[in-house]
């Protein structure tokens, strides 16, 4: 048995951890991530590096995070959130720990992940969708993960739903993230516990777990209001699903996929996101629902698909 | 040098042709589509082959045709245009000439053709959109073309671009080809010189074009009409490359391909078609426009592309 | 007492009464629209008023018709569905008959009778919507039928609803017309028998109606299979009425209504449309649910609301 | 001549003047706005009165305020920037001066003064438009100003104008205030100056005015780059007033009124923004551009409408 390490970079946590070949994390360890401070989260992907290798016998390195990383998987182009810009991370966790280091994209990672060793195993084909603070995507074809001209394919997030519609961070209107992160749920339902029209249902409940301010519900708050019952959480929750069915149809369109994997805090609503998904999703076939089309699944990794991503890909 | 054949099965005329290794015809034939008769089509296909096999030496052939094709690129599973279903076309032609065949999507064909020989030779990752009657597309990636879990991967021209909007052929609403098609550009000529306020300038040379009738328009008129400097025929052309563009916005985050391909009837328009869809793709770029993303052609082959593209693929 | 006409043009009929000041019909006629031909169609309507006023002592006519009228009340500037261009009806009708004439565009007329005898007989500010082939519209504001600069307002029907949507027969496209009109629930109907994913539900029951014809089902016939619980029938009408009570939103931040009256063909839907419509007008409310707004109704005068509106505008 | 005090209670400032039956203003005073203090903007309302009064034999007050005001013009039922709920402004004022009082809606005011003196002196049904912060909205239908069943019409920047679109601070998604606002040009504005690749032209004249600040950008800065010529801001005002274009399209058939008057501080770029909103009105026309419609014109009366359309509105 050969191992390596997965390094998943996150924006408040650095998770890390020494994956077997077959995909099981036998050792692990975590830091806070600095705060936009490069060299800072150079250093701490470093230390988790060294700590988990002064233990265990490894052969190389991945490194998951968010944002473009280039086409040799060496250099972070431009990371939203971290305030990276055209980073040789590849080079300088190399240097300093003397091992072979990768560097993918944070949801390819998870969605190879998921492929390997997840909801996917069973596929050729895969789609990912991360529905988390924004809508992150990764897709797995004919059993590879598709990069690329540019090493930033997978965008899944910003495919245009509405034409002039919402604002996206992105710069541009009406992305699927403007609609269907968690994002999105939140302020809805701030809205609508402000006295918006727009969702029926009474925000009673929302309010009660955000101690009675409407700018304090969070993500969270609107999944467990969902799960005890609400209808308004539930409402909310379930238009988000239905644009994310609707997305889920283009990308039928598209790419054909054997199957849909759903992960991110959103998720966490199980079957409540699922079922109006899937039902939305079947409403959107071109060709009609007599054609084959992918199922639609949950994560089953949880936060570890990234991990076991990154450290796997390094092997390839 | 090897030779295959490459059959291109179209809705009015079966033609088909004799390849070299580097994407020559060395010797062509064609016949009339015979009218919705399964049989009487696929003994075109037989004859069409056996008549240049009979000149030349050949190893296989590629037969290209419209529909959902199945994952072992043997059967027709539906051909929207042709009355097929679950027509086993490799094993009867196959059965008929001795030769080994092999069944393609047409889209998927052409784009192989342009990919090899045509438009895209320099990139490895391609996305070609035939805008035509409908709007096909297909997807060459790392190389390789993009079948999809079923073998109907690529049907771009049904992603959904507004949602609740015009209705499309495939029993939905809103799909880029219920917009950007020559159908869609032909409805719109019909209703500016119907008096349709939506459309700025005369219907007047459209209408001399037409002989007067506004529902004797045709798009090889609208053409025509944008080259003579008609405003009303290049305004309709051009709100039609909008659509495209916004189009490949998407396909930018989905794909990161290198280059984009537009072929099909409407393409004759050239830069009358290609400048605003350029212009259109500008505006919807996810992250700004300093990221690299994928040029804009135009086919270089032509009506070739599918006998080239199905010929080369058999080889494969 | 005193007496007057009212004659309600109609595409297939003319329908004519004679009514009293409390709204009530006490003698009634009625004829075949001669298809197409203006002096037929106006022979039609001097006819009928000549029987009436044989038996009965009548101080006035009033007529209405589908079209653009006059701000004058004398002349069909345009109707749409009569092959009229600037026809002076009321002189016409009034040389043949000796009687003083108006004329009125046919939903003012049918708002009028609904406002003073009808279901909006306690409000001030009305809207009526008329769904039937198209959608129609008339506005009364403190007691007032509004009638615009030009004679034409009230074409609620024509408010876009969704930019670049579906095509309207008045030559624009996102018309509330193209999604709430009876027109577009039969083309939803047919979709859905013809194996459009977009609705959900088995299409077995309209079919049943329809002889197995798709292009068979009439609007009739949804509402029929609605009424008999079919779930594919009471979507189809819900979702016009999502629309309808969308467009009722607006036209209460607009307007600021009494009461909205729902007319019309499809209105034979009863609660099915009113309340899926109510439902939506709810979340589609500036400033939220807690400020007043209108009532909606459906129309309880019938096929009358013509006769008794045009009959009692030709008082005033 | 009589006269009567006018007085425009607006968000910082509260402008009064004493205006005689020509719509002159002969007298003026002004003061700052108490921050949302109730008792203290009663205050400075009844302060004002009281200075004019006292030069001046004035007949009657007229208070025009950003609001919900009841039918009986006599209480604020709900004012969105000034914290007031339900307040009995007419008799508070009055009680304090002696005078008898009129409370109007300020768009309502507004919209009378251009009737009545300014840019609309020649038509009987006129819409107007005040494209400031938000977009506030009045109609006067033959003559008199319309305000609906519960006192509150006219709000047409609350019409719908995109399902699903963008954020509006009503509550609700897709008003026409949310995209032809000068909130909504600086959001743009300061996109584009962030690197948005949606809006064409360089940001950097507007950049240049900000001193560098994208988030220092403001609707007068745009205003004054397009009037020097920079194609973005130029862009930038041509959207919006395509989004008024389309909006003024579904109030032709709404209203049909005999003209429309667009106000507020964005109409300070005049022709940059008229003409645009003029062409998408043509656009927008159901029936084709061969049938009467309303002109569009800029407000002539400036800020002084308020005043001189709350004074006179007293009169009535």
């Amino acid at each position: 048995m050969t191992y390596s390490i997965g390094v998943d970079v996150g924006g408040t946590k650095i998770a890390a951890g020494v994956v077997d070949e077959k995909g099981a994390i036998v050792a692990r360890t975590r830091r806070d991530t600095p705060s936009r401070d490069v060299a800072g989260i150079v250093g701490a992907i470093v230390a988790v590096t060294r700590e988990l290798a002064a233990d265990h016998d490894v052969d190389v390195v991945g490194v998951g995070c968010a944002g473009f990383i280039d086409a040799g998987r060496s250099r972070v182009m431009f990371a939203p959130n971290l305030a990276w810009r055209d980073l040789p991370l590849r080079d300088d966790v190399g240097a300093a720990t003397g091992l072979p280091v990768v560097v993918e994209n944070d949801a390819n990672a998870a969605a190879w992940g998921e492929f390997r060793f997840g909801a996917a195993e069973d596929v050729d084909d895969m789609v990912l969708l991360t529905v988390g603070t924004g809508v992150g995507g990764a897709v797995i074809l004919d059993g590879e993960l598709h990069r690329g001209a540019n090493g930033i394919a997978g965008e899944l997030g910003h495919m245009r739903l509405v034409p002039d519609g919402q604002y996206c961070g992105c710069g541009l209107r009406g992305c699927v993230e403007a609609y269907a992160s968690g994002t999105a749920l939140v302020r809805n339902a701030r809205a609508a516990a402000q006295g918006s029209a727009a969702f029926p249902g009474s925000p009673e409940r929302l309010l009660d777990l955000a101690g009675g301010d409407a700018q304090a519900i969070t993500g969270p708050m609107v999944t467990q209001a969902a799960q005890d019952g609400d209808p308004l959480a539930r409402h909310l929750i379930a238009e988000l699903a239905g644009w994310l069915g609707a997305a889920m149809g283009s990308f039928v369109s598209i790419f054909d996929p054997g199957a849909f994997v759903i992960g991110g805090g959103v998720a966490d609503a199980g079957e409540l996101l699922l079922e109006p998904a899937q039902e939305a999703l079947w409403r959107n076939i071109t060709g009609g629902t007599h054609r084959p089309f992918a199922t639609v699944r949950l994560a089953t990794l949880g936060n570890d698909a990234g991990i076991v991503g990154a450290a796997d890909l390094a092997r390839i």
